[in-house]
């Protein structure tokens, strides 16, 4: 635990627990307050485990009075607050702090209506990602965007991240695929936003919810598109020399004006890593390869693949092999979701999420290995290519502080350097408290501060996932 | 002119009036200052034509540096500053005031940069819609959103009001397309939100500015997504006995997972009106008429073709009629996105821009025919059916007083209809000065108090196109 990552805590909260726990007793369900020590453990980090602090308290709501009636008790008494679905952040997001509430969505994991006539399901915000697919896909349908870790993560974490995943390359990610939700706002005020209609008169304040990171209001329903399945699906490897190569065949391909379902990257590491882990049937002849899905009738498939095949091939492609089967294309996607796992056996890592304009892909590449090999550790490049979303995996060993130090440093020089050629701190992760040091690099401070007032507008007290987004020092409005 | 539509004119700019001009001439190049009554004329309204007023002056900035130093000037000097493009607003947006200095974009019209491998191209605020696709064309890629007006309506009007079309059932609407933008903010600070690169980090401001009909600062450029054009695509012409037939269809091809690129609906009477100007070849016999396109390879569009006919027939589909030609195609798309020209020909009229879940559109299709009866006026239904975005246009006679107040009322019920099944007060034509006293039908006093808060935090003291998007009435923050 490091104690400066947080806002200082303060007294008169840590000093009223015990009566902070007796009203929040009154306010939810026994069973949904968890206080003694050794229940907190669970909820003391998230999936970016570099951080642990244990909260004051969590609450799991039943339903949205509850939230509301949690949400203005604290307010009332200055009470921060930390949100939390299924704890999968990859970036401190749902870390929580020592004078903390924590609302915990996951027992609000209800789906409360499927209607295809208007593309849209309603769920509640603790819905797991894929369980929204799940429910759906006898039907026909599916709900896009889809994180490594959709299998856990909830709809209220996608959306306070606005979560992306590897077929986001042709349906856009969260904020795309969202049509409303019902939030609360700090002082108990439940409101809606969107619905199942276009547009929305007035400010689009959907929009702006989605990626705040829960420092707006707590979400606990959404309204989220549905999409019906393609006919047929495939993914196809391509192997590369080099990377570079494969980074100006994915600029090519775009450049063609061909947007495949997924275009997904990896490098020799990567490709060892995850074939070791999961028998994927990568090649392990090549210095990188792409997996890039198309989909639709055979034919349309056909016609497609043809196109890229081409391209490929003016990039010096070295291997192209189609998936001939259900089971090899399911063995594909599984080795490319489970890299962040099969990485972390063999060594600890930080993810980066840097995001690039395409056309600068290929020497992004080869500047994060520069920088990698200075700092003298080893990088894994597996990511969204086609969004230009990069995931350098920093490998690096925790037990030396050192390591650990020099891979911080690393990570974060790889990130300016994505700012730098007109990308962006993080394409799908979001700031939390890794990245919030950073804004200040992607952000002047004229825009920081338009942001921070926005945040005010909504939590004048900055007690919502306050220690998140923006950088300690230096908050303004 | 009906004075009571606007907030109070403030003295103290009217008394300045010499100063200011004289002030602004300072600012930007000589020709790009208007302030002669006789000059100012053409700046007295927009494509809402019920209401018009002469603003104090007109600035037309060459670059972002002079849109800065207007802003700044004004903001000191509390003058309220109304934008405008191609003034093509369907909701008064860029009507201005009296006491208002219109800052018109429309000498920036450079298109900056197009770069196929990023999907984007970067555009000052004044270029049309439609010249980005011209640029494009002939290297095989468009910009989607297509307002009927889009032959004249700039990008910079398209964010303000996040504009659609009729193909943006498949593609989105503006915010869909947009991916950063150079913006002004009331102080001449300049930010830029977005870029060439997936999601950014922090709040998506760019999402909330889409939309927020210049209150939030003044767009100058824009980053827009580009498309490949297909290969092919087809308008198809469904004609049904009745409105309620044609929007079962509507309801059933969506809930079945099909989008296609675009579902218009037309009933009797705009068939009529628009087959009478532009000579389109669509049947006559007919009560109501789907023009559905597809696009894609002559397979693909005969797969997709062939499963809306079959849905067509179980909504007893009496016409089916493929257009045959280029040509016929160019026709059936006049007639269409002439409509609300050819219906000003044959009456004046008000045009809704309500928006309703698929499933209610027989429902609010009845209903609406229901309320125009009650009013005496006649109504032709003419819109965006796929994305359930409603163009109902009530016919009436301005020269008459009771005419034009009992249209108006026949509108507002129309609306509230529209919000009351689930749907909301406008799809693509903003709020402006039509909707404000609207929105407390569609929002909460919190939820709009919401926006209001977030409005002051770009602009305290509203000087941003004052009189718009808001209720007069009860206004905070």
């Amino acid at each position: 635990m490091d104690s400066i990552k947080f806002l200082p805590a303060r007294d008169a909260v840590l000093n009223g627990r015990d009566a902070i726990i007796s009203e929040l007793r009154s306010l939810v369900p026994s069973g949904s307050l968890v206080h003694e020590m050794r229940e907190l453990v669970p909820f003391e980090t998230d999936a970016f485990v570099s951080y642990k602090q244990l909260p004051l308290a969590v609450v799991l709501p039943e339903d949205t009075a509850q939230v509301a009636a949690v949400l203005k008790f604290c307010h009332r008494n200055s009470i921060p607050v930390v949100p939390r679905g299924a704890g999968t952040s990859l970036c401190g997001g749902a870390i929580p702090q020592r004078d903390a509430v924590v609302i915990c969505l996951s027992k609000m994991n209800a789906i409360i209506d499927v209607d295809y006539a208007n593309r849209a399901a309603v769920v509640q915000a603790g819905v797991t990602n894929l369980g929204i697919s799940e429910r759906v896909g006898s039907d026909g349908f599916f709900y896009a965007p889809d994180p490594s870790s959709q299998l856990a993560c909830t709809i209220g974490g996608n959306i306070g991240m606005n979560s992306g995943g590897a077929h986001c390359l042709k349906y856009g990610v969260t904020t795309n695929n969202l049509l409303g939700v019902k939030m609360v706002l700090i002082d108990g005020t439940v409101v809606d936003l969107g619905g199942m209609h276009l547009d929305a008169a007035g400010y689009d304040l959907l929009g702006l919810v989605c990626g705040s990171e829960g420092q707006l209001g707590i979400v606990t329903e959404a309204t989220v598109r549905l999409i019906a399945k393609p006919e047929g699906c495939k993914p196809v490897l391509f192997g590369f020399e080099t990377s570079q190569q494969a980074g100006s065949c994915v600029s090519a391909i775009i450049g063609s004006g061909i947007i495949p379902v997924a275009i997904e990257f990896m490098d020799r590491q990567a490709i060892e890593i995850c074939e070791a882990f999961a028998g994927a049937g990568y090649p392990l002849d090549v210095g990188a390869l792409l997996i890039i899905e198309v989909e639709g009738s055979g034919p349309e498939m056909d016609g497609l693949l043809s196109r890229i095949i081409e391209i490929a091939r003016e990039n010096s492609v070295k291997i192209v092999r189609e998936s001939q089967s259900a089971t090899e294309a399911a063995l594909i996607w599984k080795g490319r979701k489970s890299a962040f796992g099969a990485t972390g056996r063999i060594a600890d890592y930080i993810c980066m999420d840097g995001t690039v304009p395409l056309s600068k892909l290929p020497y992004v590449l080869t500047k994060t290995t520069e920088i990698v090999d200075r700092f003298g550790l080893r990088v894994a490049n597996v990511f969204h290519a086609g969004d230009g979303n990069m995931h350098p995996l920093i490998l690096f060993n925790a037990n030396d502080p050192d390591d650990a130090a020099r891979a911080e440093e690393a990570g974060n020089e790889i990130l300016k350097l994505c700012v730098d050629v007109g990308g962006c701190l993080t394409g799908e992760h979001g700031v939390g408290i890794e990245k919030r040091e950073l804004m200040t690099h992607q952000f002047s401070a004229e825009e920081l501060s338009q942001q921070m007032a926005i945040r005010a507008a909504f939590d004048s007290e900055w007690l919502l996932n306050p220690s998140k987004v923006f950088p300690l020092e230096g908050r303004s409005a």
